[in-house]
């Protein structure tokens, strides 16, 4: 699962010329869902798209308030496009999940974001329906993610930690690459630890 | 270097209030330039969000035309977020070039830009400012992608083709992880390769 995250100032949706929902300041959110995405991913990007501290405190400190903290909205709007392979110049859509499985999916993403925030700050698109999505990104700040592919279940990430020490044992000079498990454990890490890291410099940018 | 192309009606940007380039059709790239880049991400880039099909054609068949086929415009706003780590919600930004060095290297992307299209039709933000995107997302189409990461040079690659098959020797019941190195070269292929998918059903379907 892929989410492009923008914050902004406000945003809306109109289907056929007719604004069909908007929100004020918060997160536009577009949201692809892949074949292989379970409810593990789901529930990870609901996670992180809610708790993402992209806004200010009260102090004008940058990178500090959550959506959900500053009481802000959210607009989400389904996106197949984010799951795109290039044949050369042309775009091909193949790993998004089918439409007749990917409503009922998205759906439920939607309905658990409402459940863990507010059902009334959650907006939505219209699945399937070709819109003109009104986005005004504040700074600009885009933040694109995927959810961690892979099993994540804890007793098949230690079996492949075994099998990793193996392969290590058996190419002891072998240039170490990151192995696919690997990416999916500091994954998993990420979204579980709650960050310590405060005042970080290199988050004080400018856009 | 990592994209977000955002197919659009149109879009604009304002700087404290003042409007200060817009766009009508066409497309909104963010760019995220990372400390790593050089004058190879910036060709690959400037050539895929160029060509990209992103656009009917005539007879209304979609994912057939770029915006160079079209005549249309393109508005790009540095966009450093994109190069984001996580330490638990709290966005981290240190694998972003730094400004000094991406204001010019942006500057020469934008001027690559205009030599291979047209001068006219390629619009900018304000580099380091605090700036307002209006985005009218239409679809909406939005495609992200990075461009190839690690060496490009041919002899080098031949070069680590051969490791890579005396690793496959030392190990050849391994697992066959995918390499930096390989990933590197598949997406070398894919930027030099020019489509002849044409008419592929994946790719019509609906937003």
């Amino acid at each position: 699962m892929k989410a492009i995250i923008q914050r902004v100032t406000k945003a809306s949706v109109a289907v056929g010329g007719d604004q069909i929902n908007s929100v004020g300041r918060g997160l536009c959110v577009l949201l692809g869902i892949s074949s292989e995405d379970t409810e593990k991913d789901a529930e990870y990007m609901v996670s992180k798209i809610l708790n993402l501290r992209l806004f200010e405190d009260e102090s004008g400190r940058a990178w500090s308030k959550s959506v959900m903290d500053k009481n802000f909205e959210v607009l989400c709007v389904s996106q197949f496009t984010l799951h795109c392979v290039l044949k050369g110049n042309k775009p091909d859509f193949h790993l998004a999940m089918p439409a007749e499985l990917a409503q009922p999916f998205y759906d439920s993403i939607l309905e658990r974001m409402r459940s863990v925030y507010k059902p009334e700050l959650i907006k939505d698109g219209k699945f399937g329906a070709l819109m003109q999505v009104h986005i005004q990104n504040d700074g600009p700040v885009t933040i694109e993610f995927a959810s961690p592919s892979g099993p994540t279940d804890p007793k098949m990430l230690a079996k492949q930690e075994k099998q990793q020490l193996r392969r290590d044992k058996c190419c002891p000079k072998g240039p170490q690459e990151p192995s696919r498990e690997g990416g999916a454990r500091r994954h998993q890490q990420a979204s579980t630890t709650s960050s310590s890291a405060e005042g970080d410099e290199e988050s004080e940018k400018a856009f």
